[in-house]
């Protein structure tokens, strides 16, 4: 399957606008940006006029189920949110609820114009099989809990989540990648993460689990173990796998976990907007990236997150840090979106995508230019970062695949997925589908 | 013309969803909510199922023509914003360019769910015209500098300005309110601002001025006049006017100046995406709602807001109070969306607007909820704070008119205003139309 751009504007690989390029598809790679080969023909061309062609963005942290809460647990403290809202709509989770769930998940940032993601959760052979018929990528963990019975919705032994990242690996044509996913060290023991270690050098996969997240944390580590959480995991050797690891936050963290995280290439996912809802302490952004620490953008889960739009995530921070930091230079615009294209796709192994060049992924997304907010177009990178929103999305492929097109879903039965979603979702907190009640007569 | 809308679930006054309900307008207002009332016939009806119908937004403080600049200005500290780059391309400003720039401004905010604005520029009877044939509604104020010479564009003298707000007051059938537009009790003299005050009660008028925007303008006030510009102002009377004060800012204030905001009942514009993306010091917002202050949230101008969408304005608020306050209930989406419907309508003196109830100007929008990030629909108050984006607004009606319905403008010639405003605004800074070259063939 050949596919041409025609006359398209897109964001270089230098910071600049390429006007008026072609950009040629050829299986799953970028063939050529600027001009067309010659003597390459297109089964499909695309007038790529008024559009601007971007990298596809991706999730470096999310819980894509969770679509279910979203907006089930709003305006409240962080152990109500946890104790009387989610673990209870959770408590009467199915497996089959993960599938659409996860389908839901997949509509929704393909319409956004994120093309992967990192996932993190239970029942996880089902948000596999979304992800494989969606066409996406995603790098997927089956959480453990090493502690605790509270939660045993989709809880498994830890050789049963193993065995889901042994069957998975590198599956649905290298689509599907699998890593361990202890949920985090203060919910799994030492012993618990040493075995994760042991299988991961086993399968050849890294680790993601959530990390540092709280003073509270903190100080439990320091307690426990005579070390930050940070330390604590670099000393069970999580950091030193076949793959690096993935951090999910690290909200508190010292100097010397900075430096640690850096010289052991650990990507920590930065999720600003659930730290702002749910009222987090917001890890030292800046410090982090002074430090070479791999940082990546996520938006966490939807019931905390509200949804999964990287568009929103990369401008709120933006903005959190222009403003907190008192300094409108920093943060430049192409670092946003680096943030939240390459950086993550790198983090979830994907060390090609985030780039519009020849030999690379073909995982891009068109925006739509023509409505009033995109005019006048004096700075398209700043069209992206601060002004698009989902509705200018108007194609994505990944891996040269066409996913979405002018509001039409070309993997996805999206009028299927939702109503199984919602009536799923409904069920799970015991409430009447009160929205869709006469929608379906 | 009456309008049924039917079977819609709707953001009820006293904070619940109400579903399956007819909303019937009737001329400028609503006429009945819930049930359309017996013996009414309508000339047009909307099938309401699987949307959300919502009060429409207003944005208290912008400068619609600078959509013009939108981009022009990226990632640059406040000086060089403002010297190198935004006065350099206003000297450039002709004055048919402000009616495309608001017409353009018009047309962003409609497709975004806002109907009315306060506005504070130049040559504003241009965008006067731009309002009156939107649709919209708008209090108007013609900008002006009562020192300095730098920035003579646009720039009349107080009696031309005040002839301004005296030829449009209560035009447009009353979509156009008019209102005095000193820049501020740092460009404009006491004696300049006293004239304003005169004149304000001799057209039965308010004022609409920046205040207090940080601290050098604080020091410099109890320099010069031994009194913070809040309390200067009041001083002056700029806040015994026969209209309320709209005070764009009120970065830095005093407990006392709070006070004095609340005894006066001052309008506040609120503009955190700005203060952000410019790293101006925040208000204390909270603050100045425990205290009893007028607040209604702004975007500000596109040049620094990047756009004019009020839906993102709301979000950003909530995250950043949550985030910065360290508590998840504070800002609850009732709140949110009060101070980006009815507030700002209240500050623009449409006192009835924002709310959806019989007797209430129809001044509302419809959501399309079907997408994916909509589901499921939990809460569609959250829907509408946390994950809403303009491509997701269907219908939006001012005073009854419907002005958008599904892509298509009903009152605005749209291609021929992005044209026009990209056009002059490409002129404006001296580039050639890049993006735009090779559309118009």
């Amino acid at each position: 399957m050949q596919t041409l751009i025609h006359n398209v504007a897109l964001l270089a690989p230098d910071g600049q606008v390429l006007h008026h390029a072609d950009i040629a598809i050829e299986g799953a790679q970028i063939r050529a940006v600027g001009e067309a080969p010659q003597n390459w023909s297109a089964d499909n061309v695309i007038d790529g006029r008024e559009m601007l062609a971007a990298p596809a963005f991706f999730n470096a942290h999310t819980h894509a189920a969770m679509t279910l809460e979203r907006g089930w647990a709003e305006d409240l403290a962080f152990e109500r949110w946890l104790n009387e809202k989610i673990w209870l709509a959770e408590s009467a989770l199915e497996e089959e609820d993960v599938y659409w769930g996860a389908a839901l998940a997949c509509g929704e940032m393909i319409r956004t114009g994120t093309v992967g993601f990192a996932d993190h959760y239970f029942w996880m052979d089902q948000t596999a099989r979304a992800v494989e018929e969606s066409g996406m990528k995603a790098l997927l963990a089956w959480c453990h809990f090493g502690i605790g019975t509270e939660h045993e919705v989709g809880h498994k032994s830890l050789a049963e989540t193993v065995a889901f990242a042994e069957r998975w690996k590198d599956a649905a044509g290298g689509r599907i990648r699998t890593t361990m996913g202890p949920h985090s060290p203060y919910m799994d023991p030492p012993e618990v993460l040493a075995q994760f270690v042991t299988q991961a050098h086993r399968l050849g996969v890294g680790i993601h689990l959530h990390l540092s997240e709280s003073q509270q944390q903190v100080d439990h580590s320091l307690d426990q173990y005579g070390l930050t959480p940070v330390a604590h995991a670099a000393a069970l050797g999580l950091f030193d796998l076949p793959e690096p690891a993935l951090a999910a936050h690290c909200n508190v963290v010292t100097p010397d976990d900075l430096d640690l995280l850096a010289e052991k290439g650990v990507w920590v996912a930065h999720t600003p907007k659930t730290y702002q809802k749910l009222a987090m302490e917001m890890p030292p952004l800046a410090e982090m990236l002074e430090r070479g620490v791999n940082v990546a953008l996520g938006t966490d889960g939807p019931a905390s997150n509200s949804d999964l739009n990287m568009l929103d995530v990369m401008r709120a921070t933006g903005l959190y840090q222009k403003g907190t930091q008192r300094d409108p230079e920093t943060m430049p615009r192409a670092l946003l979106l680096h943030l939240a294209t390459e950086a993550p796709a790198r983090a979830l192994g994907w060390g090609q995508s985030g780039v519009l060049a020849a030999g690379h992924p073909a995982d891009l997304v068109l925006f739509d230019t023509t409505a009033a907010h995109w005019i006048p177009r004096h700075d398209l990178w700043a069209g992206v970062v601060y002004t698009a929103h989902p509705g200018d999305v108007a194609y994505v492929w990944a891996d040269g695949q066409l996913l979405y097109r002018r509001g039409e879903y070309l993997t996805l039965d999206i009028e299927r997925i939702r109503w199984e979603a919602e009536r799923r979702a409904f069920r799970m907190v015991g409430q009447p589908m009160q929205s869709m009640r006469r929608y379906i007569k």
